[in-house]
């Protein structure tokens, strides 16, 4: 694991619960070391979502390929006392090497279809639960606030803003990527930029403007330190007043070849600012100059300035996207379905699951929008296009990576399958899975297996 | 920056915002490198907090002191072509050498009320920004929301849950940490554990139940792999059909000098399930051994169980706390309040600032419980105790980092002086904080020097 400056660092294979570890020994010990065959889910869709978009793959992928246990980590394990000899001996040596079906990153999902399936010895897909939610999960959750945003943006630039308040450094960074991925045009954050070539976009401070005497002054040296465009925030003081001074420099600016791209708006009544300032700019002869919008924006915010005629040509969105703010976690699991040939399920109460490998049919209309998915088996043919296909194969991609922009382009053509009534902030018609009668029967089966009656199949 | 493989590495200097780059260049170029003074504080309580706790300063101290660019940042950066070649020189050495004020971690805080000060040439404080708030934030809004769970769960054993549905890697470390500091007893975490020495806690999962063929098979192969004592998960199938088996087993398992210590529920209606357990394990001679409940569980459903006097020894708290779910991002910001000797303040709509280098004083009661503060200039003595402390000059540290037991304690006895309206989990009377005339007289000044009337002195 060697430390790459321009990439959030793996955390190693301690980022678990202490239970993997306890389990793990406990079938250590019991040569527990049938194939297992986990799937990572979400249950119930949240009221403000319609649907969920996946994301997370390439880094899970990444986990497994590199899952080993360093020396430093065994010594500290052999130093708790509750692991035995033998059991950190065999840590040492444990690998990755199952198989992994996935839906590719950037396909719209609904409740209950699972977007990876890992098929392995028990220890091995048991330990990697927790790191595999914690990714899955967060990229999932900002990729699904994302792409609300991209829908009712309609072409509207978007750019990542909220670095300062995610939740870490890592959540900063993955933010940036779920986003793009979901079809914003790039981000603010740096590492983000960085590690995955998401394009940077960055204006300026209210801290730039309040160090210089004067607002002019501070528009005119920011201006003269970027070489060719520029872009001013204007709302330091008096919004309207200082559309007004950059109104004034422009022409001083263009003799020294700097043109003034556009201004941003942070804060106030976004639309009422935006109308009044585009009339300052276009009166003052910058109709080419942009307004951009950011403070507290989220995808509630831009429908309705977007349904008002509100003239702003983009969005900073930060806190509300980077915490996913009005649904912060999606109730997801990675839930044991088969053990040893035989198909598992919970029964805990509203949180059963469904047993077995899956595989999600999708079916389309006419017009190319998707109209309803079938959950069943894997070999069981339920007609429509299937989403889930292997990835991985004994601790190994079966494919290189696609790039960004391949799984962007994607994802931008699977958002457009997506029917009218999904697409905007309000919930919309819930969008029909049905379950297959193959995957019934295994309920019914699974359920039979340990003892318990059948009344009860549906999760 | 050295990978340690038991704890989370550092992200680097590029984890920032692309303007504090394009903002520094531009104090580069004018050549602005007076003494900047910055504070970071939240804006006003969410309805559903009745304070802040301050926590994430160990970090913050952390980042300042190992402040610098890689050869690698700086390659990057070069590479972008639209940083020059004296500036990049100039960041290739750039520190942090400035001073640090700040409240220690543990402090209850309020509206307004600064947690941190640094007092730095201007691009470096500027620089810093986009990280320490990141740091600041994520802490102090997990801190927050444990201390509220603490506070109602009145000595029940409480452990952090969280990882899998917290926001990536170092979100999951740093929960842990930050719930422990507010008066959790540890952690689910294994990376918490091996970094910060936070006492870890696990049980087991439905997996390793359904992975065998019976659930007593389970319980017995689980309690034979653990030495000592042994937490059984009683969920998977039919609660109360496992507590039998439970007390069925608790006899062939003593005999192998094996204790259950206790059980674990993790669904359902906790309470009922707790109180027809407890009955069960009574009867049949475990009274002694505990009852653990986890799933969703936050501190309003904790309120609601204590009360209703629920047979519940202790809570695993998850995704609530981790997302700090229902206010999962607090309203925070870094603000320039001086420059060059000059005080500052942005006047935007909402988001106007207190101007000047701050401090807190605190009052108590005769029964030592906190009533009221005042937020004033440094130096003006406004009675009470102070409560931000010089903690960091020319960027070293000026105390070795007090331990987290320290830190722990130290926030135990600064919760006990929390009155009882803010100690609830619904809205309490708001705690007073007043502003000293001397700081509503150094706002009029601040507008008066940008040309401002000062009818809109208070933010």
């Amino acid at each position: 694991m060697a430390t790459h400056p321009l990439r959030i660092d793996p955390p190693g294979t301690l980022l678990t619960d202490l239970y993997q570890l306890t389990m793990l020994q406990g079938y250590f010990e019991r040569g527990m070391f049938d194939m297992a065959v986990f799937e990572f889910f979400a249950r119930k869709l949240p009221p403000c979502r319609n649907f969920y978009l996946a994301a997370g793959l390439e880094m899970a992928l990444d986990f497994l390929e590199g899952l080993r246990f360093s020396q430093a980590e065994l010594e500290w394990l052999r130093g708790q006392g509750q692991f035995k000899a033998p059991f950190i001996d065999y840590l040492a040596g444990l690998r990755f090497t199952g198989e992994v079906h996935a839906m590719a990153e950037g396909t719209p999902f609904f409740a209950d279809e699972p977007i990876l399936r890992v098929t392995a010895p028990l220890p091995e897909a048991q330990l990697v639960e927790s790191r595999l939610i914690n990714l899955l999960h967060f990229q999932s959750l900002i990729a699904s606030k994302a792409a609300r945003v991209v829908l009712v943006a309609a072409g509207r630039l978007l750019v990542d803003f909220g670095l300062r308040r995610s939740h870490g450094a890592e959540a900063g960074v993955y933010a940036g990527r779920a986003a793009y991925l979901a079809g914003f045009d790039g981000t603010a954050t740096v590492l983000t930029g960085a590690q995955f070539g998401v394009p940077l976009y960055g204006t300026m401070a209210h801290s730039f403007i309040q160090a210089h005497d004067s607002e002019d002054k501070a528009f005119e040296h920011f201006a003269h330190s970027l070489p060719g465009s520029v872009v001013l925030l204007i709302d330091t003081y008096d919004t309207e007043v200082a559309a007004h001074k950059v109104v004034a420099l422009a022409p001083r600016l263009a003799a020294s070849g700097i043109r003034i791209r556009g201004v941003r708006l942070d804060s106030g009544d976004l639309g009422a600012h935006a109308r009044k300032v585009r009339k300052i700019l276009d009166d003052g002869g910058l109709g080419d100059a942009t307004i951009f919008a950011s403070g507290n924006v989220d995808e509630y915010l831009i429908a309705r300035l977007v349904e008002e005629g509100a003239p702003i040509d983009g969005y900073g969105v930060g806190t509300h996207l980077d915490t996913s703010a009005d649904a912060p976690a999606l109730d997801c699991a990675y839930k044991l379905q088969e053990y040893a040939g035989k198909p598992r399920r919970k029964h805990s109460e509203g949180k059963a699951t469904w047993p077995g490998r899956k595989q999600v049919f999708r079916r389309f209309d006419a017009q190319g929008l998707c109209c309803g998915d079938t959950l069943t088996l894997e070999g069981d043919n339920a007609g429509g296009t299937p989403l889930i296909m292997p990835v991985m194969r004994q601790g190994k991609r079966l494919q290189p990576s696609p790039t960004l922009e391949e799984v962007r382009a994607r994802t931008r053509a699977q958002l457009a399958t997506l029917p009218v009534t999904l697409r905007g902030v309000l919930a919309g018609t819930a969008y029909p899975v049905q379950v297959a009668p193959a995957l019934e029967a295994l309920a019914r089966e699974a359920d039979r297996l340990v003892g318990l009656g059948s009344q009860e199949a549906a999760p």
